[in-house]
């Protein structure tokens, strides 16, 4: 293990995207958005990403000098093409204008569209819960789980997130993918050589297994049965035909540089709480602190999270050292090249 | 069982609430939503109701004769205030206006505040659909749940409704508690002298328990554990917190007449999707129907709810002989005081 500094990584992993065919704007808001996960404790959204978004900034399945074009579809509906480069340019504009949006309207909804890796889905509600909003994300992904009694992965993972402004505390943050583990979960069990639990996911053949191989050549279980699956349809709906993209199925990967761009959808809607609630969101809000804070055995949602945050602000990122050298050959680059 | 048509049983149901002090055009309102619930095989939201529904407008726990308020908060915000009345006038105003305010403005809310009993949440959002909207719809109920870790029910049961529309078929509609099972499940085991499954409910202790009766002292589990109870945090505040309304932990009971009012909320959000889409809204979802027809063992979410409906348009509503002697008897009071 070792360990660097938040702004170390930015600029690290800032400069790895930059040299792999990326404008220096979008490393920078890509950058951020890694290292922000990573030091939220979400490595699957953080540094572990980088060397594969290199490669395909690279090779051209992302588009790493995209700028986003977007629409003023109406007075609150925006549509962001991210032009098949990384997702958080787009999510960065709609962030910065969704607020005002939503202030002047009562609501207001961002369609992503052509966008890639959704990131740590909680982060982008979290900073429009710092504007004052209450806001869901919805956003589809390459295909991990079958229908509801299919036996062929179909849809993605598909994370749900929420966040909501909280009086004298930061907002609450929900943030969740529809299957009952990740697959990265069951990529580390295979390694370890370890069976994984029986209701992670069904084999090729429809089967629940224990096996990490078999389960890999299936799909994940979505969780709460019926209802989880039914709900990560929503959100396919959501993410992907309300913003005219791929669904899971007939998207490319976002892991590797193998085909066309996976033309990915992202749906953001922000409302105004206090508005709607006629002035009194703020005392509600308290009231759940208060309903939670009575039970010592109930957490806030995403309180391990800003606990996590805080280390990583005060004693850096404890990054993998195999993870790090490879970031750092990507990012060497460059001086080689002086 | 006895058998009568859709007609005759909105009758029926009108008449018996528009003796209990309930007017003739929430009386209407009330049975129609009742009534459909019936026929789309949700007894739970239908004719079960009415004996309580009955007993509460006469009681005064509902205002039976309330006339929603409405403040048009913003383009694209309305505000509703269904002042302690039944749910479904104000419901029925939301679906009216919404439609051309989420047209102007690409994404429109409605918050219903002061309200009761939500119904057949499906329902509500079917009707949005066939105006040719997206809709979702968040709704709280009474404390049946327990916060994650904790042993009380606070959180009720919370329901999630999304509809969208088809090509050259009804709206896909997606209806759910996010309680693995309904309390009535657990109610019609106790009569039934049955167990039931251990992943239903917790006891008063916070054990999982197979007792019907330890259950009903207890709380209901949520989907998926700790992401389904997150999932019914988020309904709270989206329903509750957002509208400005009492949470489930706080709300007296919609089945019986003691106490005030619930005061529960409603939020509903509409969204045009052919623009938010750029126009490819209805091909995507042709897409969603042609994968779903690939696997002859995957259904359409909703579609049993349509074959419930067709067959009780065809052949009437099958009704147990005692609830529907008990309506007429409510109904028949007024034809007593001729």
């Amino acid at each position: 293990m070792a360990t660097l500094t938040i702004a170390d990584a930015e600029r690290l992993v800032t400069h790895a995207l930059a040299i792999s065919k990326t404008s220096a704007e979008n490393a920078r808001s890509t950058a951020r958005a890694l290292v922000a996960a990573e030091a939220d404790g979400q490595p699957g959204h953080g540094l572990s990403r980088v060397p594969s978004y290199c490669k395909q900034a690279l090779n051209g399945k992302v588009d790493g000098c995209a700028k986003p074009v977007v629409h003023v579809a109406a007075a609150a509906a925006l549509i962001v093409d991210a032009q098949s480069g990384f997702a958080y340019p787009a999510i960065d504009y709609v962030i910065e204008q969704l607020p005002a949006m939503a202030r002047h309207s009562g609501v207001a909804i961002a369609a992503i569209r052509r966008s890639h890796h959704f990131g740590q889905a909680g982060a982008h509600v979290e900073r429009l819960a710092n504007s004052g909003l209450v806001a869901i994300a919805f956003a589809n992904s390459p295909k991990a789980m079958a229908f509801w009694g299919g036996k062929t992965a179909m849809m993605g993972t598909n994370p749900v997130a929420f966040a909501a402004p909280m009086p004298n505390t930061p907002p609450l943050v929900i943030d969740m993918a529809l299957s009952v583990a990740a697959r990265a979960k069951i990529i580390k069990a295979q390694k370890d050589g370890r069976p994984i639990p029986a209701d992670w996911a069904i084999d090729a053949g429809g089967q629940p297994t224990t096996d990490p191989a078999s389960a890999l050549a299936g799909s994940l279980m979505p969780i709460g049965g019926a209802k989880g699956s039914a709900l990560a349809l929503m959100v396919e709906i959501l993410a992907a035909a309300v913003t005219g993209c791929n669904f899971g199925w007939e998207a490319n990967s976002v892991l590797d540089d193998k085909g066309a761009a996976p033309n990915l959808g992202h749906l953001i809607v922000a409302l105004d709480a206090n508005l709607l609630s006629m002035g009194t969101f703020t005392e509600r809000m308290g009231g759940i602190l208060t309903a939670i804070a009575a039970d010592p055995a109930v957490r806030v949602p995403g309180s391990r999270r800003l606990k996590s945050r805080e280390k990583a602000t005060r004693m850096g990122l404890e990054v993998a050292g195999d993870l790090l050298a490879e970031i750092e050959a990507l990012a060497g680059r460059e001086i080689d090249r002086q």
